[in-house]
């Protein structure tokens, strides 16, 4: 099982013929698979399985050690990413940490590196956020960053509770562990514009999502003259454009991705206009000013317009600046760069388990899109940086 | 069955508890309640059920003489409307016409009357195009303006094609009508400020639906520069705002109701967007000023977006006049009104029936919503106003 082997074991699951994205929403058909693929790559390699009660997977070099848990054994060490992905997203955004991580320990052991305390490829469960809406929800759950009796309430598109999909629990999954170092690819252009395959990161941008409930008023398309119309959709297109245009001017990101119109049909003035913004910005200052800029815009477009808008935070993440030690120890020389995108890397680094990450170059600059891809001979050059970093960590 | 026991048989039949919105799109369970109810009205009343293969309904009275449809009879007389409705919509639009239509018949029979012609109470299917997409779709089937061959292709959201809805073939339905007179509710504020419960239509706007299939790329939400981006999101929104203006500037009607985005996804960057246009105007050069400024305006926009967008006209309806004299037969001393909106009455003016149509005062001035409405005694004046052009016609 070498890398190219897993990687094209890997390529047809869960993806759409169509747009040739992924649809790998997490206990569906694609993600179950993919975790079946992920017991079979640990048991190749005489990794044993341990899953909390959320489907966070981790597979142990170690095992005996780990199990012991004692302070002489010493620390977990701890890499990987994800299986999920958004819908119809890209091959490489989280799967390309997981087949690194199994690729970095066969490089290890080719290296004959014997570590003295327990290596474990995670994959974390639900990162998108893409079927339960909450990002990062597997890593929030394994550090107590989000509780159980509030996770199990929250609902998928089609009303499923994720309390129905699984039973929940309590992790130990994490205990002793005490560094983490997942390898990403990049989601940007910042490599192609160094020219270096891999670079490592200094923190991520505090970001959130905020969903905007527009209410208007149902009426008849034709016969309702536009001054006598309460129209949501103008609401929510004056602050589509508004997002866009605070977030150009100052730097940031402001996205309206994801809409719900009721009652969506063509000849009727809608009643109401779900809009979710994700908004993100370089400092938590920042992300406020932009934030309530557009709600701003928001309300006042709202009062012309006759609707009422309703905005409501349904998450958002602090800054996060990750380890500088231990980037120092496995990025030297390379580019050091900022992300705009949440990880689990951020969530353990937030819950006191020192956490890094590696960058892959990604030639269309693109993510979350069927156009992400990065070079072969990228992917192999973050597969030694990573055998790199961990070797220096478990030996 | 007065009117009044009628309209609440009626009135709980795909109501939506949480909007107090009817949901009663054609063949579902609702609309075949609605079938079903009508078989049992027109069999109360002695009425004989002909029904074409695409499910318009007739109830004669005098369905011998129809049967015979020899000159001697005398041409069929039609009354009616529709039972279906759009997504959330109201209870008066459509069955209103119907109900009124048997309540006619009720007057007609207590005053004596003793038709020489024959006369039916109609309902036709799928008016609103809110499952198939193509309004008016069973009268134009049964004139002959709509082949079955093209609609039985037609496919509802959930991709079921028509043509496995029902079985189809050729309407005789409307063979030997020479007049249709519809009674519907007001869907504008017309007779709230001529203070009259009953109008009378001059004609029907010129109007259609336009596609909008705007393309961009899939991008992640926060890793993409917004300098980076062809999101197809922000196209869409200034089209939308510029359809809204131009029809208000110059008194049409432009409507975005209706969007599809792909994937959806809160963190992505759209891939796609496609929305539906409704646009009408009171002559045909004002609806092709109309949409084509707004297709400018959304092709300029584009351009700065780097997305691609194309336009395809999904329908469209020329300017309908009602037959003159019919009008001043049956509205003597009314308010003659145009209407922005499509009716059946409109398909079979056009197919050389002559039509007419009856308005009753709507207090709320909104239809296609929930908060449609008129009052028991304006629905009673309108009843009244239909047994009296009836009787005119058909004795």
């Amino acid at each position: 099982m070498t890398f190219e082997q897993m990687w094209t074991d890997l390529s047809p699951v869960g993806r759409s013929s169509t747009s040739g994205g992924y649809f790998r929403q997490p206990w569906e058909s694609a993600e179950l698979e993919l975790r079946a693929w992920f017991r079979e790559a640990a048991k190749a390699r005489d990794l044993e399985i341990e899953e909390d009660p959320f489907g966070n997977l981790v597979a142990w070099w170690g095992f005996e050690a780990r199990s012991a848990r004692t302070s002489t054994t010493g620390k977990s060490v701890l890499t990987g990413s994800h299986l999920d992905s958004v819908l119809d997203g890209g091959a490489y955004d989280g799967p390309l940490g997981v087949v690194s991580a199994f690729a970095a320990v066969d490089v290890m052991r080719e290296r004959g590196v014997v570590p003295t305390r327990p290596l474990g490829v995670a994959a974390f469960v639900e990162e998108e956020g893409s079927r339960f809406g909450r990002a990062c929800l597997g890593s929030r759950l394994a550090v107590g960053a989000a509780s159980w009796d509030d996770a199990r309430e929250l609902t998928d598109r089609d009303g499923v509770r994720l309390g129905d999909v699984i039973e929940g629990g309590t992790s130990t999954i994490l205990e002793g562990v005490d560094t983490y170092v997942e390898l990403h690819v990049e989601q940007g252009r910042a490599l192609i514009d160094h020219d270096t395959a891999v670079g490592v990161a200094s923190g991520i941008w505090p970001h959130g999502r905020w969903r905007y409930d527009v209410a208007g008023r149902a009426d008849h398309a034709g016969t309702t003259r536009m001054e006598d119309r309460a129209d949501p959709m103008l609401t929510f297109a004056m602050t589509a454009l508004a997002a866009n245009k605070q977030a150009r001017l100052s730097g940031q990101r402001a996205t309206f991705g994801r809409i719900d119109v009721r009652p969506n049909g063509t000849n009727a003035v809608p009643s109401h206009v779900t809009a979710w913004l994700d908004a993100r910005a370089e400092s938590s200052p920042a992300l406020a000013t932009l934030t309530a800029a557009i709600e701003r815009q928001a309300s006042e477009r709202a009062e012309r317009d006759g609707t009422q808008v309703t905005v409501t935070r349904e998450s958002i993440s602090g800054e996060v600046v990750f380890d500088a030690a231990l980037r120092d120890l496995i990025g030297a020389g390379v580019p050091v760069l900022p992300t705009q995108a949440g990880h689990d890397a951020g969530i353990l680094q937030d819950a006191g388990i020192r956490s890094a990450m590696l960058f892959v170059r990604n030639p269309s600059g693109v993510s979350h899109s069927p156009e992400e891809t990065a070079e072969t001979a990228d992917c192999l050059a973050g597969v030694t940086a990573l055998a790199d970093a961990l070797t220096g960590l478990v030996t």
